[in-house]
């Protein structure tokens, strides 16, 4: 049975992510029935961090939100230190259960405990509905009800699961202030061979570019001229020098597709330094799979036998 | 005298960024002599926000760290809502100062307020210093020092100009993780009529592109087809669905240089949207000038009166 | 009355082209009534040199074949020697007519008369139907009617013009071994101001490129990135090394089209010579218009003022 | 003994090539010792179409002079009919003798003999030291010494071989109007396993290309992107419409070379029709050897293995 490090306490949504994972098989090497054991770290740094030092095996980990962008401690933490992998993705619909102390009804809630994320999603709701409240930051949207739970706070921005577990009242379900709210979660693990290629896969990497102009541009190119989807491009900090950046890119494919394959060994040859996150499913395809080389390889091995 | 919101209380860094912006004559049709009405707001987006409400001429904000990234408030306060442009910008070293109340020891700190971007650069000397003390969220830097002053917190992440401003104790000066923790703030405004060209330029445009594979390759080498040079590139979502992004691009250069005007129109042709920040003076040069086309155009007119 | 010198004696495709032009009112600043004074010269190389010496105000030269491909020496003239440029184009469906002395039957030629060009664009013909004549190389398809008439060939492979002028017999007449065959040709002047922009258009420019891998794809990617259809590309070698080439290129536009103009901007600045050839009406677009910039120039006028 | 075709009668510049040729080891599968038989034919496109007919193992065609370009009868003799390919070439400095019936003196030749081709390469010499004689074409160098020694014409522009085989008297021996003067012959034959790669080698293609705009620039990024040099570009026209190519690109490389390889897949994929015209040996390198991808390709396989 797997350990999977996660950002607790019990009730977030990455908990809710990880056992809806677990329950459709997609552990590595793992079936849905064996289960997993959960292990409530306290941020997504920690979790990750936890695999490294082996304390568990993988972690699952917000990666990005439809509405707060990339969830940029997961991003910084995959990039530096010792190699990890991503394994597996899930997307959750993102939206918040407001509970409250001993069933208060919102004229009388006074204080709102919410993870700083989460109150900007809410921050239209709470004006209308709780417009007096001052919101208290919590340390996780399970926390929050923590919070509740033991006095800190009237109310929390939480999860249907942090409620059901703390057994705490309902003032409201299903917030969200923007429709298509969703954050995106990965299974992370030490370097492994990468699930296998189903043809609706996603492949991350990380570059670090000499730092001419046009390199990042050429980059690209990599993917473009291959007919390979580029579905997220973000730049996060080399925390060195102002101005200064890397890269994380993801594609359409699996390092088993010729393209792909010639991509990143171009990318290899070109860019300073490649860190590879990972091929894995995605379930549906993200964009256009990319081009198969198998007929455009035969004839290039006929040519090679004389026999055009 | 203009008036410039900016990120309260009195004593951040952005109030420092804007008084120095103001010592330096950087205020559009402003000198330094005149001074300027700082107006504290709650967070960068009331700052941003006051602008096109009127309540300030201008917003000081915090756009870029060198550890933490883009600040992405920033970025999307300014990408959607009506058309804002970026003035200035200035770039100040980062470093905090650990104010204690009534001067207690390091080791009788059990809470420490910090505004977390400032808690994550100076983790590694809380670890080592206040090994114990446990982190209390602060609205801002200048805010952590006023929880110290309240009683709300034992030590607190904080400024120098905070510091001076409570009469608080010191623990310690100059602290910062890593060095080379910068952070460049800009001056926005209604749209206006952009600084003049001073050949060490910087120009800012949000891209929304239409989702087609290869369009931010496209995008990106309108302007290395020109000579260029790309200092950033941001992406953000659209907050419509996972996976949809605009990009926020920066490069050297100026509105007013034949390139960089024509890499405009380009965009302006090519792109759902182009969002035109500004282009204002950065002091030193980011990147090589964009090449002049003076003696093309010339050649270009010679040709047209059929005098090659 | 403009002089024109062209590839003589009188009757070639050639002299057809220029009254074909002349009658269609297509010579610059004349009108299809003047009428031209036609100057026969000994070869497409002779006529061009005849405007650079002044002996003729225009030499119309056959430019490219659809069989042949491009016309070598009026290439290599327009690339060298003091600058010239196109004014007028003009296509002729090219067809052979086969004449013979005194009416002479197919089975009594032993010998036929033939241009080089022409030779090959009948050879089909003359193996089904002249199986056992040989052919002897006329200087131009209206010397091959003059051989027949002076007796030095049994037939010649001619122009309907040549037979007529001759008062020659017709063995065949629309001879061409393939269908679609035409040739293209140009009236070719000294430097003056460009033909007004008609909407469908053609300009042409000569490239010397810095002998540099991709420079050549760089050239063209200054068309592609700004729309701009290449119709045609062509290499020359530059006379001096074997392997380093000139390059001719014809794109759909004018150089008063903003976008055609910021191409051959670019390319003076990117290449080590730009020898622009001309822009001129084709009577038909051969490809897809240049974008009009109007649109993106205004909006680039309005950010410059401040007012997007 | 292979038997080789060659642009005849002997004493052609051709027949020296392939002697060269044969002497230096270049023929596939033979040694210098062994010798080969040389067939003389009237032209490139019959000693070509004797390989296709099975008359000849080989032909030795010119395909490049370095003043006037390409040899256009041997591209479209490559480009059509059943697949051939180029298994090794030579080049060689050109420069004519000029022969002389009876020894005739310079003031009393009236007539040179003279293949179109030479005639151009020796014209200034011609205009000096002939300026009265008429040129006779001849169809090929050594012809043109034939027709001088069977009395049709004073004197021929020859080859110094041809002299020798017809003892004719020499009136000037190197002349060539241009220095540098160089032709580039290749061995074509049916196809077959290319020669080794030497790392100083060259690979040739015939593409058809969709008719886009930008298909070009396309498929030439294709080698770019891999910084595998181009060494030549030709474009001809299909024979069906004018304005529509076929386009002959060297590259520098083997088909062996993985990045050529690479590049080839791709243009299988993207061209209507790739033609392999074959990868051989140059001796010298004509640019850049391409990138080796041996690690990228071992950086590959262990990420396949989960080992980074």
């Amino acid at each position: 049975m797997p350990s999977i490090a996660y950002l607790g306490p019990e009730g977030t949504f990455t908990e809710a992510a990880l056992r809806k994972m677990s329950a459709a098989g997609m552990m590595p090497g793992g079936s849905g029935e064996t289960g997993v054991e959960a292990l409530p770290f306290d941020s997504t740094v920690a979790a990750i961090a936890a695999v490294r030092t082996g304390a568990a095996d993988y972690a699952c980990v917000p990666i990005e939100n439809s509405i707060e962008g990339s969830v940029l401690p997961t991003l910084d933490s995959l990039a530096s230190g010792s190699p990890l992998q991503i394994f597996a993705e899930l997307t959750l619909d993102v939206s918040f259960t407001i509970v409250v102390r001993d069933g208060l009804r919102a004229a009388d809630v006074t204080t709102v405990a919410a993870f700083p994320v989460a109150a900007a999603q809410v921050r239209n709701w709470l004006g209308v509905h709780l417009p007096t409240a001052r919101v208290v930051p919590a340390n996780s949207n399970a926390a929050a009800a923590d919070d509740v739970a033991e006095g800190r706070a009237d109310a929390g921005v939480s999860t249907a699961l942090a409620a059901q577990r703390h057994g705490l009242a309902t003032l409201a379900a299903d917030i969200v202030d923007e429709p298509n709210a969703r954050t995106r979660f990965v299974l992370v693990g030490p370097p492994a061979p990468p699930p296998q290629r189903t043809g609706a896969d996603r492949t991350s990497v990380v570059l670090r570019l000499a730092n001419v102009p046009g390199a990042l541009v050429s980059a690209m190119t990599e993917f473009s001229i291959r007919d390979i989807d580029l579905t997220r491009i973000e730049s996060r900090p080399t925390r060195t020098e102002l101005g200064t950046y890397m890269f994380f890119l993801d594609c359409v494919g699996h390092i088993d597709d010729d393209a792909v394959a010639e991509a990143l060994k171009a990318l290899h040859r070109r860019c300073s330094d490649v860190r590879f996150l990972g091929s894995w499913p995605t379930g549906a395809a993200a964009g256009a799979v990319p081009p198969a080389l198998d007929e455009a390889s035969g004839w290039l091995a006929r040519l090679r036998e004389g026999k055009p």
